[in-house]
């Protein structure tokens, strides 16, 4: 049956308007303002925002971290994702050196399959270039359409790749056409201070933060844009948290380099002194790369307006603080690292950027979908509302306030890093490709309609 | 009667997808694939772009300059803009100290009137703060939609304004929602410069260049932004020709100041060398500011593409070469400034940014049109293509190759400075709300159909 | 008669090492350890430092502004200096437009004749160039050895000169050997918001600061440095107070070109608040560039050790609170600009800077000293401790404690900007050319004994 | 017996004058100009410049490398840095991990005792950290006066230290009063670029330059930036080669970072052309980093003049073309790395810095001399000319044009570098302690009277 989404207005990374959208099969196939309506399932958009639906090119769901696995799975995950206006999710696919890749990506299917109630896609992580993984993942390229390879320059001895790993995946990515995404903070001096703290006894949440400078994040940006110039491939670099970072992105991309960079609402709008919260409850704000000095957010916002960083991702990562953060007592290099964020993304990049006049609504909807959609192949279908794109819709109330809580949260996790934050603005409905999965603020869909995405190769 | 344009590939500054635009009473009411034709006129658009027409911020027609008058008046300018692709224009309006404001608007009016083929604004010259222009100066803002201030660095005695003057045009400008316009060049220095070189003998073209270095551009170029900064007003810097321009513009940006800036063709593809050609033939290339040295010409690409530049204008203020040009022989302080480039514009920015992959298909409509909407009040009715925007529309044959020359341009010029240059891509035809102008590359507009558009505020 | 400085270490702008140093007829002739001693008069320096004298490079003494004049003249300020450890000075020679060059030397000249206890010379104003000037000025630079211009860039209808009076200033000194110098603000932009200031009734001392924003130095600073590298010529910033100055300087010198700056006590140690200090006094520290906020005190210290900023000069334009500086009550726009500081800038530099562990010892002779002498062209005769060098001499004990205090200074006005702050080192006795001007911290000078010294050209 | 030196001109890093030098058992006792002659040797230096002994502060003499051996040794070597006016070398004492520190720095005193006609001193290489090495580290700098460290940040697999082991030894540096210095080249990725080049048949010379190119120099200065401004330690990037690593040293230290640099003459006065060279001969100019393209030159020497850059160094590494050179016939990666420059690295910069007006003379002295004293601790004793230092001293005559050639050098390694430069200025005769080592342009001194030289912590 046909839909249309009446009385709207329609905003996308380039326009804003009024008009109706009508759905056929799942597809977008024509915009406009007197469509008839009969045997159409009329939605009302009436003051109402008719976005795109967010992408969220960062989310670990599911994920085995330190001895632990993250309390969002794909269902729980895509299902929050969806009430908080995300309709595509490209989740990292962890491999394991010596194992072949497509073992991994399997794995990731498994996880993903009969759980998902949005559409997803994979990162695949490269720890290891030998002759198996470069023959192998062309492969992983054309036929699976996973077109970004994720490389670590941190977690040393875990999942950190040397340089030459790091360069020789620039490389690869080059000749294949995929987009090579680095977390970039150096492991090593990283690993050193952390043994020194905890050495001292230094073993609060905030040496977490205190044993991975800014300094570290700023080197390792600096090198990874050196390597891409260098082999004259492609870099995003993710969860950019510092002005170091950002710096180092600014000026490659003023020599004309492909270098593109992603925050979260997390380093926008949390710091440092978070991690000091007493009674442990710092742990909720250990992420990695960790939060920092307060005067970097506005580094972060005046990069996004200026075009410097493209994206957000949520990083989602979550853990319970109950059994899970709670690991870290007594050891911060033991807390879990990353939070629950992929619900309230979107809202919070709209209500503080948006509402706070740091951004404009057309640049909202690149950060939050449209960007994301043209870096890792998903665009034309995804990341804009245009004819002949999936309905990936989300229907918007720019005017509603509410307060962020764990209490009313759809995530899995038992704690919700921007609780008691009060929002302006909150998904009505969202459909993908055309079907509800959020309806009037219910939950209307179901685990397993969503699909994985075999995504285009990078275009330079 | 209703028109239907088919088939075509539709591109905006955000998206790119194949549908067909269904037009009304000169509005843009429905974007879709299968439309009942009954009654409606249907034009193929079958392998053909469909681009939103292009807006040139930056033309002078009918100017006086240096004792004689710009070839193409209104008539010319805009029948060969049409021809180019371009569907408005923002002419520069000029004023006199100690006159009223409106009385130079009026004369402007006067100048497109009945001649005009598309639509049009102006920009306000500013050449003085006083009581009477503080006065007057709102009203013109509100009353006639003019919303953009222009103040030159350069042109001493004649055009420039000191420091004083420009400070008080930004902090009104902010006041009062316009956008502060500057031609960034320190006009004494080069005074100065001209004087020594004349004097010496230098008096052939290139002494224009030697006169007018890129230093003295940075320099104002910086010290517009620092004065911008200051006044937390907004700024948009004309024809950018130099890296060392670039840099000011880049630096201010990355701070998160409302800086902006515009470069034109001749900057992108020309150098100069070419004012070294014999037989005072360098008197063609003679611009304010000069073409450069042609590394500039990669870090302007560079520029556009990473976001620190954002349109391309024509600064169009053509001269034939014989009789007007010529007035320059023996003294180059006296060859006319500018050339005929507002019909060309729109196909060497696709030929030489697209085709040769330097700027993406979105990247290109952003910069020929939707970013000079959104900065000068035109959008969301000019600058895309959207249900409710002025069907100003540009069918665009990707493919066909030509040579541009002045024996087949439309501008009145005797001359064109990329004679002999083969390009790719031509507009084919061309609709100003929803009328065609230009049909299968014939000229079917009337003088005089063209609108003055009055712009909205600029939006911080 | 012979005099020995005996048991010191002499420290210079390379060395420091235990020497005595044998001066004869105003001139050192030996540096060396076992000395004949008869028919010397042998002076201990136990536990000294011996230094070279210092040079100021900037005072004004005896100077009109602003219907006043200077508290101190050349025989307090240079009485003043001597006990602070200078030796020589080199004083701002003002010129009036119309007038001849010579003319201001010798009202110049008259100032100091029979007043200066130690040596001093003159820098030339530049405020209009014209046929006389040009005419002139090779003159006063060849015959007075008058070697160093100054231009302003502020006090609209003052000081100020335009931009092609810099830039001309700039190639006449290229071509005979000068040093051109700058203050550097913007003065059209700094009149305009002293206007709107006062209009809205903000007349107090702050607001001096609030009209003069770093951004309008950082503009002068870099506009200066952009005309000075097309100029070819050389440049050098007088008191630099901020970041954004100091940035534009570091940028130009990096790429080679010849500039150089100098910053004040007042701009290393005291900040913006202090304008705020209440009952008017915060008028004892309106300085022109003003004090900034603190953060730019380590951006300056860190120039100072990096060596993008050269020298210490103290802006020595001392008035007195009470008369003077209360001419501004109700309107700091008639504040007298300036302060006491031409006694206390070498003590000030050697206990903040040295035994802060800031700068060593060699580079504070350097700043102190040595730069001054050779960019001004006292080299070698000034600005070390060497064979053949005039014996202008410090012995300073480094380890007494002190407060400074009007109450104990020897300089004319009745305020010290630093009163109450303890520093570390005094001058104990200094010489000028072998005589003893402060002996066992005792005046024993006499006004009129400092002569004029015609300064070499600036050498390339 | 008492010498005097009489009648030259004395240079030293600040000053310049006419003086005599009065030495006695080694050591410079006084400075003068009218000292008894009865029992002292008079030397005679009219017309000469009077220098304090050059400084390398990079040598690599009896060096094993590459299954060869440097064909200079301390023998050659050390005479041949006489001839060349060089007074003190400090050499590379390589080390093996998992073998006590000690065991290396006494095979260095094997390779030096008997041998070197001048003073030196050892750096010690840095290949790990760990608790033996933590042990014997202090004792190495405090007994052995060994207070400097040097990490390889590139040569994989062979000297190459991680980025822990590097912050370390900066950790380490810092409590002990060491000066960390490094090799600044991604040696990962070098090899890697290495393997693909040597795979595609890419053997000559011009390959080395072309797999180690400007990036990767200027991507490990910035981490070894960044790293020392975490450990707050203090860094001396060893042989600068381009405007990217300059770059990196002068934004560290702008931030007030104790970062240091040296270039060589080679980078100075070469370019990557020379590794192009026919017959092979390209391998003479083999350096790591590699020569660099020739507009680098300009950005050394700026950085050089405006204090970016501290010292030269030659980084003599001598090796024979027949023979040694050969050796990397058909595999560029097995040509011995380095070539003989001890000799020249003074009078090129005499010759191409002051004669050339790039630098002045006392900034020459300071570059080849007095920096490298001050940095690794020995000044006072050496580094200058001054009471109480040792007497190493150059008597160089200014003006005596010659041309540097195989067949006159001193060095032991069959070409020259700089075969057929013609330079101005030559030292004539060199003092060592008092004692000649060259008298008159012919060798004096004896094998095995230079002395071991135990350094000064750094001085923060």
């Amino acid at each position: 049956m046909k839909k249309l989404i009446k009385g709207g207005t329609i905003v996308t990374a380039a326009d804003m308007y009024q008009a109706d959208v009508l759905i056929e099969n799942g597809i977008v196939t024509a915009i406009g303002t007197a469509f008839d309506e009969t045997g159409v399932e009329v939605i009302s958009a009436d003051g109402l925002y008719v976005f795109p639906g967010g992408i969220d090119p960062h989310t670990h769901l599911d994920m085995p971290f330190g001895g632990t696995t993250t309390k969002d799975d794909f269902r729980t995950g895509t299902k929050a994702a969806a009430f908080g206006g995300t309709t595509t999710v490209i989740d990292f696919c962890l491999t394991t050196k010596g194992r072949p890749l497509k073992e991994a990506v399997e794995t990731w299917h498994e996880k993903a399959r009969g759980k998902a109630s949005i559409d997803y896609s994979f990162h695949l992580m490269i720890s290891e270039i030998n002759d198996d993984v470069l023959e192998e993942l062309p492969q992983v390229i054309e036929e699976e359409g996973i077109t970004s390879l994720k490389v670590f320059m941190a977690y040393k001895n875990v999942f950190q790749a040397d340089d030459s790993t790091l360069f020789r995946t620039m490389v690869t990515a080059r000749e294949h056409g995929a987009l090579v995404m680095v977390h970039a903070e150096n492991g090593d001096v990283i690993e050193y201070l952390t043994n020194e703290a905890l050495a001292a006894g230094n073993t609060d949440p905030i040496y977490h933060a205190l044993t991975r400078p800014a300094e570290l994040e700023g080197e390792a940006t600096g090198r990874a844009a050196y390597l891409t110039a260098l082999a004259d491939s492609q870099l995003y670099v993710v969860h950019v948290t510092c002005a170091e970072a950002v710096k180092q992105i600014a000026a490659a991309r003023q020599k004309g380099y492909r270098v593109f960079g992603e925050t979260c609402p997390q380093y926008l709008l949390l710091d440092q002194s978070y991690l000091e919260k007493p009674d442990f409850e710092g742990a909720k704000y250990v992420w990695s790369p960790p939060l920092r000095e307060k005067w970097n957010q506005e580094e972060l916002w005046n990069a996004l307006k200026s075009g410097q960083l493209q994206t957000i991702g949520s990083d989602q990562c979550s853990f319970d603080f109950k059994g899970q953060k709670e690991l870290g007592r007594g050891d911060f290099s033991k807390i879990p690292n990353g939070g629950p964020i992929i619900e309230d993304r979107f809202s919070l990049l709209y209500s503080e950027g948006v509402c706070k006049g740091r951004i404009t609504l057309n640049q909202f909807v690149d950060m939050i979908s449209t960007q994301s959609a043209k870096l890792f192949g998903l665009f034309p279908k995804k990341g804009t509302i245009a004819v002949g794109c999936d309905a990936d819709i989300v229907l918007f109330d720019p005017k509603v306030e509410r307060t962020i809580s764990a209490k009313t949260h759809h995530m899995a996790a038992d704690y919700n890093p921007f609780e008691g934050m009060k929002v302006t603005g909150e998904p009505v409905s969202v459909l993908s490709r055309g079907n509800f999965v959020v309806k009037d603020k219910q939950f209307v869909g179901s685990s397993g309609s969503g699909q994985f995405i075999k995504r285009n190769k990078f275009l330079r």
